[in-house]
């Protein structure tokens, strides 16, 4: 069948729209939080800040940079794989991501940051947005090359309330701890987004094969999103710690989980190919599962060699995943994840969400110390007689809500994005950037670039 | 016209002349900051620094490393999306960039860091000549592909010592804010280069035409500096903000006006094509302008929605500008801008110093409070009588100054540049990096790679 | 001849055996830092901390992130240079340093935070285990090419061995200040890793001539890695640095030193071309020796003239390597030295060694203060005797220490590496990805990319 890809009118549409709700509803409900507004000079005598260093700026602002640049050039880049797909990878991850920020600052706010009538904005805010977003472009992985750009900001605009209202739940209701957000944003993420692509299944995919998959210089483009995700994971699992030895505890957690996770992910990548080869597709994706299995648990006391326990299993788990379980899924099941986020996002998230429950139901005292326990966990003002164990119980039930909240989500979405009214591409046109944007056509023949002979400048 | 492009001398003497001449002055004038003085240790106590943290490297060091990405990634790979123009790119912005932070820091230093006979120099001085620099890296934009290395030097030499002058009357004479620099950056650079190339003024460029698009992969290169620059804005903006509230306030509003720019940026392009299709030089270009228009206004309080506004507008302006403006100014005033430095940094700079302007004359002691408002104008002192709207008026000055600086100096600069024996390219060899580089040649076909079967190992 | 390239099993056994190693290793050795740990909110109040800043993570964890870019991406894209060895570059880097990182955590630890049986980690050991890699990322550019991963694995395993043993020497034992690590990381990285190819030497190497030469894009993609790699060395350099004035003038010494290394080597590189033209090569690398070379004086008052003369002369000395000696060495020394290390880390460390030698001697109380020179070269405890050339005098020692290690080292090590076991390619295999990557076959021809008209995108 042939759909209509033409955007003229509705991309245009749909960005003014939305941008101009983003600008009333700022104007409603968002102001500056305390220490990011001009009166802070005088607020923070009488609050017994000794320094300007104190304003949460100088904790977070580091971090923040760090998951920015994961999200826009991680995830983004990670995508450039496909060989005629680099422009929307990287130009629709940029456009989702620039609404959903917007969107999650206003959602993320109403629930966690709504004082006296107005959302009131600082580095965390941010921080929190940025995570957010990151649920949304671990999603349009599994949907990468089969969605019109109108689809994703339709997507993103449902996600990123759908998270919100889950992150919420776990969050203030369940009182779980997911500070690097293995169920938040990858279980919650990839889950949706694999109900998202089972909904927009396409029978006749296999008629842009040809494009789905990469050329040599498009692999050394997402390895640039691979790195930079991988080196700032630290920053990721850390930024919204509590201050101090959590902050410190979760990037040491992170940095050992993704280094296991390497070296297992390579392992089982030469394993499983019959000539002993490497493929790349594991070494852009598999490598990074044990920054998501560790979301949940880096910053409680997971010994270093927990992590790398962590990361030892999911660098095997994801890469079996990529060789085994994606072909399944996509033959018997019909779910088309062009990413393999069910790989990297999916089973390390539940992975994480366990390692998890299980790392806060063995806390004691012993290892934490009795303050520190109280202070990791919130154990405190209404938590005062909560033990472990019932912390644990808590995180486990994170994870089914999170996979309930998903999979609802995701066929409500699915069903919306299924409409054939937002100039998606057939099945034949998939993974090709010339549908939606102006490509320049490539150099009939190397005559096109004059060699130095044909230079018409004299030497002296 | 056939010139002698061989810079066999004159690029090194050049190169050499200028570094002897920066060790010179250097030895003559700079030392260390106190704060970067081995006596700190000594200094410390009786300034009653509680912390080693309070040294202001702490404060300042990870803007100054965001801000470092910006000029040598962020324009350097900006500007590689010329098909045969990326070693250029690339190549020439770090040389210029190189120099350029040393003199900045002796013209800047004498203006603003002299001391006793001695520059002295800290982590401020750095980001404010990686600063100066980026103004020369705006106006190279302009006459991209258009000049030699030898040029560019010269450019780099002029246009810091007149951006030094320009910065010195408004932050010192005028008394205007203007922490981000959408006046002394990119308005001056923006109307300096465009002066310079209107003088340069190429009128057989139409030989050249063939090299001055993009091919696939170099659009993508592109997107990587296009990227850096956006995420690492709100560093640019903030990093040399007042500490706490200021900075963290120019961060948001920066996060938040670079945002609803990506969205009307993606909707004018699509609007703009007649099947609707997105064009990469608006996505690449224009969804920065909303980065360069709250430089000025960004430290203020100018609340979250007013930064999506003024992101909004400039979206809008910029990609307009591409479209419609710079056809228009290239075909009628006779203006090659190579990358359409007067979309993404002149526009959108005069917006930024009109809202500086007026967001400075409507402050208030209400929404800044009393001390806030004095210390965040610098009321106090010999401006101790200052009212908003005087303020106001003087940041409304500076943006004249700005362009009358840029106009006059870009005028003589561009005479300079025109003498025929800098070695600059014919208009037939533009936009080619053969003319100055070693250029590996294309291999013939596809032959030359050999694939599996013919690699020379057998199998066990 | 030719050999078994198959590493089926060889690969993913020792990745497997290796990484069991560590997990066991790191329960028995590895625990948590006090200020990483969770009863730091117990000991904070008695150590008179008076806040969280003082957590250590916040002076270090920054510049942790920017060395970590720049062993990453920096080492990592540095050697894409090459048309055909992307993958491998990249993802090789990738490999032994995830390895690389764990082993340098326990062998870096025992020697300098062993406590009670445990080594103690936080954010400065994350620091100095990249450095650690950081030098076996050095050996690797001599030997890129010519190595299977098993061999690079062997070698990390080695190097890092004997890089904490010499690091033991050179700061435990002798008392050198080597905070950038001229000696130890550059110095020992570059003689070491151009004896073990020596050893290794290829004489048939002329058979993958063909490839052992960049592309366009490929330079493109290795200036990635040249430019995270100088924008972050003012990072590397101060990183562990004392806290305070120290990290920060180490910053400025670094930022002066590698400024001025650019111009002197773009004037090196085009007055040594006949025609004036620039050499990629000589950009890619020798900008970067002035960085290497204030590796060790840039904590020290090397004053920023200081910094300027010594990025000078290394710009100019590694261009001149690059054009004379390297050549000299292939044929007449039979060292293959795949990226040009001895210009880049070997000849700049020696003379980062001799700079930080005089810059020590030549310290005294007049420069830095009394307290600032007792508390820079730690004279107190059993230093107290110590005069400024006896210090001298040590940090010369180091430099040979660091040679002979290397020499000694690399002797053994290339011997075990040569050994015909490990999976290496035939010499015109060499410089080759298809053999040890499943790497996409390149498309026949344009027809494969389907032009705009060829969608079946009907038009409304």
């Amino acid at each position: 069948m042939a759909w209509n890809t033409n955007l003229r009118w509705r991309l245009p549409l749909t960005c003014l729209l939305l941008q101009v709700a983003m600008v009333v509803l700022f104007g409603v409900f968002v102001r500056y939080s305390p220490e990011a507004d001009a009166h802070w000079i005088e607020a923070k005598e009488p609050g017994n800040l000794s320094s300007d260093l104190e304003n949460e700026f100088y904790y977070r602002y580091p971090s923040f940079q760090d998951v920015h640049v994961m999200i826009f050039v991680g995830f983004g880049f990670l995508m450039t794989f496909l060989q005629r797909y680099g422009y929307s990878s990287v130009g629709f991850n940029f456009l989702l991501a620039a609404f959903g920020i917007q969107w999650a600052l206003l959602m993320q706010g109403w629930f966690h940051s709504f004082h006296n009538g107005y959302i009131l904005v600082g580095v965390e805010n941010l921080i929190n947005a940025d995570f957010c977003v990151g649920s949304v472009c671990v999603a349009f992985g599994a949907v990468l090359g089969k969605v019109s750009p109108v689809q994703l900001l339709i997507m993103t605009l449902f996600q990123v309330t759908l998270f919100s209202v889950n992150e919420f739940i776990l969050l203030s209701l369940l009182n779980v701890k997911d500070a690097g957000g293995s169920m938040t944003i990858h279980t919650f993420g990839a889950y949706f987004g694999l109900t998202v692509t089972w909904i927009l299944y396409r029978p006749n995919l296999y008629q842009s094969k040809g494009r789905q998959s990469a050329v040599y210089h498009s692999d050394l483009f997402a390895m640039i999103g691979t790195l930079f995700l991988w080196m700032y994971w630290p920053s990721f699992n850390s930024a919204v710690s509590n201050h101090g030895d959590a902050q410190h505890r979760a990037a040491i957690n992170t940095y050992c989980s993704l280094a296991a996770c390497v070296l297992t992910a390579v392992a089982l990548s030469s394993a499983l190919h019959k000539k002993g080869k490497l493929d790349m597709v594991h070494i852009q994706n598999a490598t990074l599962a044990g920054g998501v299995a560790v979301g949940t648990a880096a910053e409680m006391m997971l010994m270093p060699y927990g992590s790398l326990i962590v990361g030892f299993i999911c660098g095997i788990v994801s890469t079996l995943g990529f060789v085994y379980l994606s072909p399944f899924l996509e033959s018997r099941l019909r779910i088309q994840d062009t990413c393999g986020i069910h790989n990297l996002h999916g089973m390390p998230g539940v992975i994480g969400g366990i390692v998890g429950a299980v790392t806060a139901a063995c806390a004691n005292s012993q290892v934490y110390g009795q303050e520190g326990l109280a202070h990791a966990f919130d154990f405190g003002g209404f938590k005062t007689d909560w033990s472990s164990s019932l912390q644990g119980s808590f995180q486990a039930a994170g994870i089914f809500v999170s996979l309930a909240m998903a999979l609802v989500g995701g066929l409500i979405v699915g069903g919306i994005l299924k409409l054939p009214i937002w100039g998606q591409a057939s099945d034949e046109n998939c993974f090709e950037d010339a549908v939606y944007w102006e490509v320049p056509e490539e150099p009939k023949n190397a005559a096109s670039h004059p060699e130095d002979s044909t230079l018409k400048a004299p030497e002296p």
